[in-house]
């Protein structure tokens, strides 16, 4: 059985991972860094030595490395992104990329025949960063960001406009017609830390992933009466903080009631006016975040809130507002993808679970334009987007060898 | 019966209440503002003209008008403050300055003679203010500041030193041995708006004050873990701000619980750590302020927030970390004082009841030097701090009218 070379992947791994290597050992990669610039000229450089191919760096940025092998055939790429968020660490992004380099490079090394041309992506600006827009280099690809609103986002501590750091990058925005699209691109799988800890609870060092969870967003103000934090007797307040907690913890409660290990919330974002020790507050905003798939249970959901945010008003003589900000639909999987994972992982011996990824990926915006699938690998206590981030090496080369499985029943079952 | 004249005293009010008058109709005249130089402008011609005496600006720059009657006594100091709050009312302070300045002047068009001179005094910078100190010119009267510590302090947004604004006031921190002290002031008796419901649940016009309020604040820490919003399945998180909610409602319900009218507790400074949507937050501060008089029920609501407090860091798996950042002791009013004002209130025909100032007053800093006493006037709808703020005419003379006969039993009752 052709297995991966795990000790080459590992020693990418831990290359990458000096490139933005901060004091307290995090990794800081954030899109138009010093360390992005650095990270590319990596990748190219490996690709250069081991492909003998030049990258090619499309309109956003995105970073292309195309195996031909003589078939006029759409392609299946591999890839993921390379940059990270702040104090992040060496897997979230890179182990998708690196992972895809030796999964290609393993073929060519065994010479194994495909129908199809392989192709290694590594996309632009998939986390938050100081331009204000993530998984920038697939929204492009997908259609889901227009050349002319890129002008609009300023780097906020540079403001450097972001056309001229994709520059920087090697971009151009001029030529975006010139980005990869459906005509070129058959199908699609990313290789990404699970970043949650449902595949250690399951015992499992990877799964296949079914569908990229929907998020529903709400911005909720709670609006009382500001007033003298000494004088105002108790039974005469309407506080508009108090008011928010209520139903910051009455959502919860909602939340914990559905029973569903795929739905959870949180209220990350909370602002408070006048925020002074002695004075009542007169207005709250707060930003909750929900990650539901299913439609049915949204509603139920947004009805149980409605029900205990008007007992709450009632209770407190406050007024709450909501308003939905985000309401992004649930991305399945393809298909032809999830079975080309499922067998690839049941090829090496393991049980092929699905699970819903509960964060975004470029997989997401890549499903508008190709078939595409992902496939998880655990992560050590959950953890992620911090330097303690961390797979192991077993999981890694299982993982590796069910996505080098999943590639050649890929190709076998695609259509073009 | 000898009465104030209440249309004078309206006129007053009316135009000292148009200096500094905002375009939303609120009052902005903070400490070292153009409008506090001619409110204090106001004052020093009105005084000269009624009483053809000048007014002494001491080294903080409070406002002294001295009406000798040749008798070598301590005197007997009426007043209040002329600033504001932004956008503040027109009877927060003024009220007192120019009820102090009606009865003086009822008492000398009266040829009313007493044994002890009278004082009427405008106190600098009683509210908080840009400069970061309230309560300036009594903390200074009561040696609760030193002369050196004034040179710490800085007008946020020009950057002025208070001792440069104090100058431009009129005073001259170099004589602040010259501030008057116990040898000169007998007595301290001030007028003030109540600022709360307690005298309209009373259906009463004035009521004396019997002590102002003690305040003790806590710095509440709650920490948890960051963690992905997403991926962070809801039984693994340590959601910081989820603990603080509950620990700011667990504060509200042990207050309630304690049924003490002159007991309330408000947390109105929150800050929330990432505070990004799409991260659970890992910190969340927030300041306690609690108006509360007696000691005992002080202890008790300690050990009862202790009890929630624990509970709730077992269920949420969060760490609670509490500080006290002021704990300051009620200041119970001079015992001559109040019985002078509770038989100046009953001799106008009206019940003498007793209130606790839920506010902190200048009065509570004379009395570290003098026997002081407060008088408060009904506020209607418990409005303070904003151009709703409003006594009626009636209530405001059955309050001076009070303090009128207050101070002839004050100048009776006073040992020296």
């Amino acid at each position: 059985m052709t297995k991966i070379n795990i000790e080459r992947l590992m020693k990418n791994i831990e290359s990458l991972g000096t490139i933005g290597e901060n004091a307290q050992g995090g990794i800081d990669r954030a899109l138009g860094s010093e360390a992005d610039v650095l990270a590319r000229r990596w990748l190219m450089e490996y690709w250069k030595e081991r492909f003998h191919r030049e990258t090619k760096v499309d309109a956003i940025a995105n970073m292309w490395l195309h195996v031909e092998n003589g078939e006029d055939r759409k392609a299946i790429v591999l890839g993921s992104h390379h940059d990270s968020v702040p104090n992040g660490g060496k897997y979230d992004g890179a182990l998708g990329v690196l992972m895809a380099t030796e999964v290609v490079e393993t073929i060519l090394e065994q010479n194994i025949k495909l129908k199809h041309p392989l192709t290694i992506v590594s996309f632009t600006g998939e986390e938050p960063n100081p331009y204000g827009i993530s998984t920038l280099g697939s929204k492009a690809l997908a259609g889901r960001i227009r050349k002319d609103q890129i002008r609009n986002y300023f780097h906020r501590d540079t403001l450097e406009n972001l056309a001229d750091g994709i520059q920087r990058l090697g971009g151009d925005i001029e030529m975006w017609e010139k980005i990869p699209g459906k005509e070129e691109i058959g199908s699609y799988l990313e290789c990404h830390i699970e970043q949650g800890k449902r595949l250690e609870a399951m015992d499992l060092p990877v799964a296949c992933v079914s569908v990229i969870t929907g998020i529903y967003r709400e911005q909720i103000t709670v609006t009382g009466e500001a007033n003298h934090a000494g004088t105002t007797m108790m039974e005469c307040r309407k506080d508009a903080l108090l008011g928010a907690c209520e139903v910051a913890l009455a959502v919860e409660a909602v939340l914990l009631e559905l029973q569903d290990k795929d739905i959870v919330g949180t209220v990350g974002y909370i602002k408070n006016m006048p925020n002074e020790a002695n004075i009542i507050p007169d207005q709250t905003t707060m930003i909750l975040d929900v990650r539901i798939s299913n439609e049915e249970k949204k509603l139920e959901m947004q009805h149980q809130i409605n029900e205990r945010v008007k007992a709450i008003e009632a209770k407190r003589g406050v007024r709450v507002h909501r308003s939905v900000i985000l309401n992004q639909p649930a991305q399945p999987m393809s298909e032809v993808v999830i079975r080309a994972v499922s067998q690839g992982i049941r090829q090496t011996g393991l049980q092929p679970e699905q699970l819903i990824s509960m964060a975004g990926h470029d997989a997401s915006n890549v499903a508008a334009m190709a078939d595409s699938g992902m496939i998880f690998v655990r992560s050590i206590d959950g953890k992620s987007h911090c330097k303690e981030e961390y797979s192991t090496p077993e999981d890694i080369e299982a993982c590796a060898n069910a996505m080098l499985r999943a590639v050649q029943i890929l190709d076998e079952e695609m259509a073009e």
